[in-house]
């Protein structure tokens, strides 16, 4: 009911005037909250970042890097992004916003890029820039996934800067090289660790080791597509998507194997199990998983003075249910779950961030993406 | 439709023959199972406890202690069961084996006691007998809960012994004299922990303490009615009712305070909070909680063989949706919750025990109560 008078209302508004959007009240544990869909004239936009100016930086999939401000209102693409493979997953992926921008105007993208060669192959690979008013300039390649292969699938690939300011870059399995996992030749179901001008930080785990990348941080991953740094611990948290359940929240530490896909919670979608292997000697347990997947998307600490009880909380975004699950924490260990915002949006939520307002922003993976607002009721 | 099933085909098979039982099987994450119901002929029963024979002890709410073997057949009731306070949630409630049983013969039952004085408050007590073959002889009280109350609810009350011989007692708030969990001059509200004769060991937390009982383990608890203790650590793990929302699970350490009534993560049918205060200095956060309530009564940690991916799981049964919460356990933390057996028990569950076979034994509080075992499926 509430998902019907939210379509509507939201639909009319904005058939209006995208500035005026349409605000639909829910009802959680501990918070009722208003929920305002600013816009829906994204086109499947993946990643967000929060400019000092309070203005949002926004990727397209399809190669498009925007400006988005909190009226809805959405200018045209800034000049200088790179060339995309926009094919299945692939595409223009996250972005992130330096944390010494305001002395630097450095913003970081990731995408799917082909092969310089030209080959058939393609990985994730990330971009510094300058950002300008209207564009990207001095781009600089500092990071290429390899090897390139052949693949439309499962190319990781948050950005989050660490407080040390090392830059980590979570990627996937490419789904067909999965075994690649398990192995430190390649950087397929790594995370990688970098600095942000591209160098590796000499204490990087596997740095010095024969036939191992020097830029991966952890492996044994499958498709990370969330990253956060815990406020308090400064430490990396993850959110992966698990085959067929086993969708995991890893705090991946140096050097460690986090499993996949030897080791999986994932079960078939007739409830017989994939693996028996859920312990793998020399491999890491999850630090939290959900079977069935909820599909998680990006993920966030909430540290803002808007919804006090939510201080602390890890919430993770998911396409599946359009939900986001918000996970209690007492220091790291997850007391309880709650999923928000279930019944009043109606997309598959790619992404999450926390403004300098303290309110909470979703992107949805749409053709008529929305950036959506939450905000206390009144 | 599993539900519509299991009920009919029970039905069918106890009309024929309590001890020819259908079994209906049911898929959950990693294990396929087989659900049996041994019998429907127990009369609200509350707690039951294996005898190395293999029989079961099983209490019914209203004072009778009896025998039940696994092919359904249940014995008259035991003699020298102690009168009981058969009104509201009071009654005969739980049973407990010696853990020297072969060489004692001791066994101990919880139950509501009326005032021996003539009052018309009650308690909880606890008694120890000798079990022969047709009752209970030189039975003794070793607990009597302070102060008799006037209330028909939250008794707790599960008898749990430790690996060092000890002997937990669970208690509940008694509803309206809630405020009672936070002092410690009573029993409401706190578990307790005595040696089996009644005698209170001397490193109990306020042992000596002016105005607090030395039976005190821990406080701040609202009506806990399910413990075991951990296999490896060895450690008491409780679970408690919250009042609309919040159930919890604690890890009562000596002395401390476990928050209830002043902190509490309850919220009310209408989704406002009962409470803003969900940490206050001095309390322990619970170690995992459910909103909204499951309703939790009983739980083991399951140790057997013949469900070996639920090796070291917490299994929690629950009155409301008949369903076992499974916690699946990294060491303390709580990684992953699953729903267990939700479409096929259709009655309240009470209580959950392993049997000395490995397999899963529950009970549910029904007039028509049924003993129901969990198998393998073949
Ligand atoms: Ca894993
Ligand atoms: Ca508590």
């Amino acid at each position: 009911m509430l998902r019907t008078l939210l379509a509507v209302s939201i639909t009319a508004a904005l058939a209006l005037n995208a500035s005026s959007a349409a605000a639909e009240t829910v009802s959680t544990e501990r918070h009722k909250v208003s929920i305002t869909s600013l816009t829906n004239k994204l086109d499947k936009p993946w990643g967000m970042s929060f400019l000092p100016s309070g203005e949002l930086l926004v990727t397209e999939k399809s190669g498009a890097l925007r400006r988005v401000k909190l009226d809805g209102s959405i200018s045209v693409p800034l000049t200088g992004v790179p060339s995309v493979v926009n094919k299945s997953q692939g595409g223009l992926l996250d972005v992130a916003v330096d944390p010494n921008f305001a002395d630097n105007n450095y913003v970081y993208i990731s995408y799917s890029e082909a092969d310089p060669q030209g080959g058939e192959g393609n990985s994730t690979a990330v971009m510094r820039a300058t950002l300008t008013d209207t564009g990207l300039t001095n781009g600089k390649v500092i990071f290429r996934g390899a090897p390139k292969y052949k693949s439309g699938a499962h190319f990781g690939s948050r950005l989050v800067f660490a407080p040390d300011g090392h830059l980590f870059i979570t990627l996937g399995d490419r789904y067909s090289a999965m075994d690649d996992a398990q192995t430190l030749d390649n950087h397929h179901g790594k995370v990688v660790r970098i600095k942000p001008d591209g160098s590796v930080p000499s204490d990087n785990p596997f740095v010095g080791k024969d036939d191992a990348l020097p830029e991966i941080w952890s492996y044994g991953h499958r498709n990370v597509q969330g990253a956060a740094i815990h406020p308090t611990t400064g430490k990396l948290w993850t959110v992966e998507h698990g085959p067929k359940g086993g969708d995991e929240i890893n705090i991946p530490e140096a050097g460690k194997n986090y499993g996949w896909p030897i080791a999986t919670y994932g079960v078939d979608y007739d409830g017989s199990i994939i693996s028996d292997k859920t312990h793998v000697e020399g491999t890491i347990q999850p630090h939290y998983y959900w079977v069935p997947s909820i599909a998680t998307s990006n993920m966030i600490f909430y540290t803002g003075d808007k919804f006090p009880a939510w201080q602390g909380d890890l919430l993770v975004a998911a396409l599946k249910g359009s939900q986001v699950a918000r996970l209690d924490l007492e220091g790291d260990r997850v007391m309880h779950e709650e999923t928000l915002f279930e019944q009043a949006v109606e997309q598959r939520i790619r992404d999450i961030e926390q403004g300098p307002d303290g309110y909470i922003y979703l992107i949805t993976d749409d053709r008529a993406g929305q950036l959506i607002q939450i905000k206390p009721a009144e």
